[in-house]
């Protein structure tokens, strides 16, 4: 039975294993690096100071194996490894109960996004904690808690439900940011106008309720604005114009 | 002819005349404020130790009278004034060719979200400016440079773009923010979560393209995590999810 992890070796060398791995490094003993993608996993290990296995097989044995592998690979690794070694991977949409059964598999989810241009206070970000045992689930609390205060057990349903909130408020915000670029830089328009707007947004954001923060065209009902802005726009803008004003007023409708 | 704005009165009391009274109390003379609003034209007043006008006939003459009304009510107060009196208003969606003519009549289009209850650095918000003759749009620059470090010569139509942009931007982001939320309510799960992500997407603009910040189930053609996602929404998010994914997958696609 783990109850303290000591040691972890990295499998992965994403954007997640990257962060990760900084994060940890110091805080707890990172044995080796493997990755499939030799270049990066290559990288990391280097940035680690730390052993880079060329195969799966030379895995430094650890307290646990921190799996950051895209969704589709994780059963994959999984089954390569020893059956006994303890497993933790970093998924927000792949449920505990999809991927094989082991003693020691559990779950540590930032909810967060990682670029490796970017350094990133872990502090404040919220980490999702799941485990095949308690106390398993326990020491995996106790890891995410070196990195983070705002660790979380939540089962693999709550993860989904959190995962998909956040593919909404990154990824489709993301795009619209690229829609309205894309926009200004067909109309010779500099997209750095759009920055102080977009850092305000998100700021009022941590404050208000998005509701209460709303304003705009929508939200007052200006049909003659609205049908204005619509005329500008190529007809795929278009269609994501409508569709989210639409449901705009019709939640803004008292 | 105007070549220097030395004082201003304020009609309207809403979030733009707030912020912009506040950050010009000081720079220049702020004659008075008026506004259909009596309560919140009042508090202005107020916060700014100026007189209060009850009607618009008393408003004390002024270099300019500073327009910060609804789009809608613009062409209604401009036809209330001396056909003389420099008018700036603040408006991106409406054109100076749309109101009545007037010799000196300008505009001053922050681009920025605004609301009372935050105080915004106004230093990197870019103030579009345009103006009925020359000499006029130079002493609306000179005095947006007041403000702002971003002050740009823009016509109508540039406005009006950058105020799709920044309806995109903000209200649709916005949008998107609490249609999460509602999911996050409706699974018992805190809003708190992804406020943290919220924070970073928007960091991670300022540096990269939003095409290049991209990640996500759409970016990666994971069409088994799209369905999964789809299948635990309410149809309305759902069909916007269908929308957003769509395009995005589109969009990337090489």
């Amino acid at each position: 039975m783990i109850r303290d992890i000591k040691s972890i070796s990295i499998i992965g060398s994403g954007n997640v294993a990257f962060h990760l791995g900084k994060a940890f490094s110091g805080l707890v003993k990172i044995n080796a690096v493997y990755s499939r993608n030799k270049i990066s996993g290559h990288q990391l290990a280097n940035e680690l100071f730390v052993f880079h296995a060329e195969n799966l097989e030379d895995l430094i044995p650890s307290d646990v194996f921190l799996v950051c592998v895209s969704d589709d690979e994780i059963t994959n690794v999984i089954e390569q490894l020893n059956p006994d070694q303890a497993i933790i991977y970093t998924s927000g949409s792949v449920g505990l109960s999809e991927l094989p059964k082991r003693v020691n598999l559990g779950v540590l989810y930032p909810l967060q996004t990682f670029s490796k241009s970017r350094s990133i206070d872990l502090f404040e970000v919220p980490f999702f904690i799941e485990g095949t045992n308690e106390p398993f689930a326990q020491a995996i609390f106790d890891l995410a808690w070196k990195l983070s205060r705002k660790v979380i057990f939540a089962n693999s349903n709550d993860r989904k439900n959190l995962h998909l909130a956040a593919v909404m408020v990154n990824n489709f915000t993301n795009h619209i940011d690229y829609l309205a670029q894309q926009f200004l830089k067909s109309k010779s328009l500099e997209w750095d106008f759009l920055k102080p707007l977009i850092s305000e947004t998100a700021k009022k954001i941590q404050i208000e309720l998005p509701f209460d923060a709303q304003t705009g065209p929508a939200v007052r009902g200006d049909s003659k604005i609205i049908e204005k802005q619509m005329a500008m726009l190529d007809p795929e803008t278009k269609e994501i114009y409508a569709l989210l004003s639409e449901s705009i007023a019709k939640h803004h409708k008292k």
